[in-house]
């Protein structure tokens, strides 16, 4: 962008001040904007009440250069984000006529009408409209006053689809400078230890731009440009990433990589690999991210839940005797979990995970204590780790670390890297 | 509360305004106030910017009697919404003793010193101090110019759990006027249809009050009445509350229960039965959130995952003809699935849950048409569900509607209902 733009994304739903949803619409909104390098300075959510709305629309106009609401379209709102932000702006309302038509079509395609169809197709006069490819109410986007304003419906998969597919387009067609941002993704060191790596570097660069991030189990540098196109500003992040990879190794598992597990579904298709998961203390975390993946299904043909010894003993084989001799959390039984689920399931690739999620403890292990093993043709390896963090906010985030945990050690395997 | 108050959530944090996290602090705050009765009249986000936080306070200033702030306090922040608050209402900060002194004990404990004590223990003068059980940052309450301002730490566990165990009592407090609230719990009918059912009740009600609202799977009535006291505020909703069970009668899975496979735990301990899953579609995803649960392990030894034709024939020895003949996805199969489940697992209640999540189909069923079934002595029942919901978002929410099913026909077949 040729001018630095300000963000403010104006939420409106009661449901969100009440507390019975998060606001997602507005995480994923300011994800996408952060990599096309617009920055988001405000996130405010209101309830459909006018006059608090209108409010809040006066002060979003004098702080922010590009106001997005979200909510309070569509049959339920009698489109009241619609009609005030109109009012605000001194623009009328007109029908929009191929959204009216394409309304009564998809009621008709569904037998059944949609309800206010004639409100649903009233958008700001001079407006860029925004076809709804998942529900009824179209989005809008208009320039007025300096100000951009974009307005999209609430339901998450509704906004953030539209928001992809024509809110970002039409917001890079403003500008004849282009901004590219790209994440390169970390498994292994934690944001402060990227911080102070890369911290001298940082402080003199000013195009491209490099800063850390951190997020649950592993954290990202985002390496930012600008220039006159696309292409160029592809250009100047090359060298950059390239550095940040030298530098960094084989932490580093991918670059714009939702998850780990993304990487790990990738490489395994590329591999023509396939695993098995024998889980006791993440109780089928991990078997759950794996197949939240569309495409799952090639690689990962299903694994064992053993939350008990009788489980262990039952479904994989495993000795008895060796889970009484050195308990379930162990070394040892991580081990044969690897070995013998990936025995069953005739897969590449076995990993075992038995450990103390919490809250409470077993009066012989430290909560936290989690091995998890990887058994393939190359031998078994086992990972034993302690993670200090209680509580039942301890036990997800002990879950979730100890998939995150296993899925690099796939990576690495695949990879042909060090296992650690 | 003799006054209504109107709240403000004023989270510091540029990792929200990035998008690498949803403002859950919000989330969780937002619940706890309305379940006491006060409302939340807006949240806003705004980074670690002294100026921009400062602007954002004034507003909330004018616009709020209560304003919440989460992040900004602790060692890496240098306490910037602390500073920029106690200078906003004219208050110094000043030493807190006892909290030094239990960071420098902490600090001891763990053989490492917690960074900035000195500043992590400042507070503004004349606060309630409000220990923090999860980590080092003190939060606090004061009242200033008819304003209460409560300061809260950022990461999620240790903000929701300062809220609730000082927080709440604090405000509690404030009021000689109590006002309580429950949540009714209803899986099997929609908001709409709840709302349609009172509607003309709830239009007459002043004092107490219900509302519907919806949530992902389900939908809960939200019962509310003031009163000089808590105890006789609760005798005032006993009617309600038996009168609503009364007419929406089975669905009503409990009241103040957070999810309902946390109805399912209880029940089944509370029956001494055990239960073991074979999941297909739902790919490990419904064990996962059972075993978020603290105590699953007491009544669930684990289960299957079976995400191919060759689990479902390996692991649970179904007939690899009969799979052919009727494909995975079909009654036959799910009856199995539960069947042979309980068998291996030895347990009171097997389910099977086999299905097309989607986004792509088999060719022979449409996405989002799954089985789930129960198997028990009583023999073995089996429902079909078609869930008509696209995309990536599509795939999502079939797969937890299809556990939330799951766990639907548990509760039903252990309290002895019609199953349906």
């Amino acid at each position: 962008m040729n001018r630095t733009y300000n963000t403010e994304i104006l939420s409106v739903g009661t449901e969100i001040l009440l507390g019975h949803v998060a606001n997602t619409d507005a995480k994923a909104i300011s994800e996408m904007l952060s990599a096309i390098g617009i920055n988001v300075k405000y996130h405010t959510v209101v309830g459909d009440n006018p006059e608090r709305l209108r409010a809040c629309v006066d002060i979003a106009k004098k702080r922010a250069d590009i106001i997005v609401t979200t909510g309070g379209l569509g049959p339920t709102y009698d489109d009241l984000t619609k009609a005030l932000l109109a009012e605000s702006f001194g623009l009328k309302l007109i029908r929009d006529e191929k959204e009216y038509a394409l309304m009564q079509a998809y009621g008709n395609e569904r037998h059944r009408a949609v309800p206010n169809v004639f409100t649903q197709s009233m958008l700001p006069e001079g407006s860029t409209v925004f076809h709804n490819t998942c529900g009824t109410a179209p989005g809008c986007a208009f320039e007025k006053d300096g100000i951009i304003v974009i307005m999209l419906p609430g339901p998450p998969k509704e906004c953030s689809t539209m928001f992809r597919l024509s809110a970002i387009p039409y917001l890079k067609k403003l500008s004849d400078e282009q901004i590219v941002s790209h994440a390169v993704r970390i498994f292994g060191k934690g944001e402060f230890e990227v911080d102070s790596i890369f911290r001298e570097e940082m402080d003199k660069m000013t195009n491209p731009t490099m800063a850390p991030y951190t997020r649950e189990c592993d954290c990202l540098l985002q390496v930012t440009a600008k220039a006159k196109s696309e292409q160029e500003a592809e250009k100047m992040l090359e060298p950059v990433i390239a550095h940040v990879k030298d530098v960094l190794g084989d932490v580093v598992f991918g670059v714009d990589v939702d998850e780990i597990e993304c990487c790990v579904l990738q490489l395994l298709k590329e591999h023509h690999r396939t695993f098995t998961l024998a889980e006791s203390c993440t109780g089928g975390e991990v078997a759950k991210r794996f197949t939240d993946l569309p495409g799952a299904s090639e690689v990962f043909p299903g694994g064992f839940v053993v939350y008990s010894d009788f489980a262990k003993v039952q479904l994989l084989g495993i000795d008895a005797e060796l889970i009484r001799e050195k308990t379930a959390v162990s070394r040892e039984v991580a081990e044969q979990m690897a070995i013998r689920s990936r025995e069953i399931m005739k897969t590449d690739i076995g990993i075992g995970i038995t450990g103390l999620a919490g809250p409470d403890g077993d009066g012989v292990h430290e909560v936290g204590t989690v091995f998890i093993s990887l058994d393939t043709d190359d031998g078994t390896f086992v990972k034993e780790i302690r993670i200090r963090r209680g509580g039942v906010g301890g036990r997800q985030f002990i879950r979730r670390m100890s998939g995150s945990i296993a899925f690099d050690l796939i990576r690495r395997h695949l990879c042909g890297m060090e296992l650690r």
